[in-house]
């Protein structure tokens, strides 16, 4: 089995490591969403071979689930047991798999519990991808860290509280999983006192990307794909 | 100016798009230390056109000097002062110029220095890259941080008693600039209670990559090319 990171979105982020890959797979594994055709799957496309075999895995829940109920747990480890088997089945066929991550598989990618399940059977490589916040600041052209200083990664799921008092401990931060956290999480950026300069980006590199200063966008539902970039740096020789 | 993430070390983790900004420059310019030839420079030979001009960037200091001191800051000013000078003889005359960075240019890298003092008269773009990170975890197969989990990058710079406090209040860490921090850097995740766990990897992704559980590794300097990664997974769906 190898984990492929696909970058961000741009499918020219994609490493030629990635596409050696892809294209060498005798089994292709993604997750998409219901109905979705999966955002990975779409950024290697021109890179897969004709007759290569498809294993959609698709996500048992929405985001409209409690994602703290035992329901969601429970619904979401029985969605990667079920996930890990059916890749178990072409790997012990002697079929090549790649499971396809957007970003970096192993930075808060679904991938790792596919991992974390298999490895313990199978060989594993992991080809590591660019990050969303890579991809996100680089099209910004905003540095957030250097020298000595920190660099805090924030889900946004996380409370208010928390965020807020993370935000100010730290020098540079990156707040991913957004989505409808949007409100939340600039109201910890003012608690913290680093609403100004902080900047949203939705859908980094990809061809509908947009960003503008977090505290001039409007408070409608941020897509899926958007992050908040924090800058923190102190001195600059 | 394009400034060019190569990735950790394996010339395989360049991003097609990368690889392309390499082949189309005219001036191809890259960090390196006094008598090297620049780390991210042999990563991308094999992309680059013959013709293209070279544009070495050599750090006027070394690691001896004390880099708290006035001395330090002042010389690494003027190198940059100078290096953007050059670039931006190479831009007014209409040559297309690279920008090497080793991983990814707006994380950590000298790259942002000219960026900031470029950006002011001229256009840039950043190719992100693949991080130095996502390069050691994905070799080791180790997924730091997943759902709600907090990630700190800390440079090893820092002093012990902070780096300690950081290690204690986050989930997963990464530090970098391990090299000769490496004593202070165990001492204060054993005080964190994290040093069980912790992974210690030099050179990843490069022919000469090697990893050890950080409790084990000896106690002679470690090479600039180090880092320690420290998971820190709650629950596992
Ligand atoms: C489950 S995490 C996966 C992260 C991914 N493995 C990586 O390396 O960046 C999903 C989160 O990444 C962020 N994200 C992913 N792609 C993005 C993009 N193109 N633009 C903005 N944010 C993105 C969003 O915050 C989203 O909620
Ligand atoms: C100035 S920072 C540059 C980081 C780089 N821009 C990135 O995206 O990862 C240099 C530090 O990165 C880490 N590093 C870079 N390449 C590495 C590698 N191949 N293996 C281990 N650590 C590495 C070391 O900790 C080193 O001190």
């Amino acid at each position: 089995m190898i984990g492929v990171g696909t970058g961000p979105g741009d499918p020219e982020l994609l490493t030629l490591k990635a596409v050696r890959a892809i294209a060498d797979a005798d089994v292709i594994a993604f997750f998409t969403k219901k109905g979705g055709h999966g955002n990975g799957r779409a950024i290697v496309d021109a890179h897969v071979r004709p007759g290569t075999i498809e294993l959609p895995l698709v996500y048992p829940v929405t985001v409209e689930m409690d994602k703290d109920g035992d329901d969601y747990r429970d619904a979401i480890a029985d969605f990667f047991d079920r996930s890990a088997e059916e890749i178990a089945a072409h790997l012990q066929a002697g079929r090549n798999v790649v499971v396809l991550s957007e970003g970096d598989p192993l930075f808060y990618g679904s991938y790792m519990h596919l991992h974390l399940r298999l490895t313990t059977r199978f060989d594993a490589e992991v080809v590591p991808g660019v990050t969303a916040m890579s991809g996100c600041w680089s099209m910004a052209g905003l540095p957030l860290v250097q020298g000595d200083d920190i660099l805090s990664v924030l889900p946004g799921t996380l409370g208010e509280d928390i965020l807020a008092e993370r935000l100010s401990g730290t020098d540079g931060a990156v707040i991913m999983k957004v989505g409808r956290n949007l409100p939340k999480i600039r109201r910890a950026l003012a608690v913290a006192g680093k609403l100004d300069g902080a900047i949203y980006v939705e859908r980094g590199t990809m061809a509908t990307a947009a960003m503008t200063p977090l505290a001039e966008r409007d408070e409608s539902p941020a897509p899926y794909f958007s992050i908040v970039l924090v800058p923190g740096w102190k001195a600059r020789p």
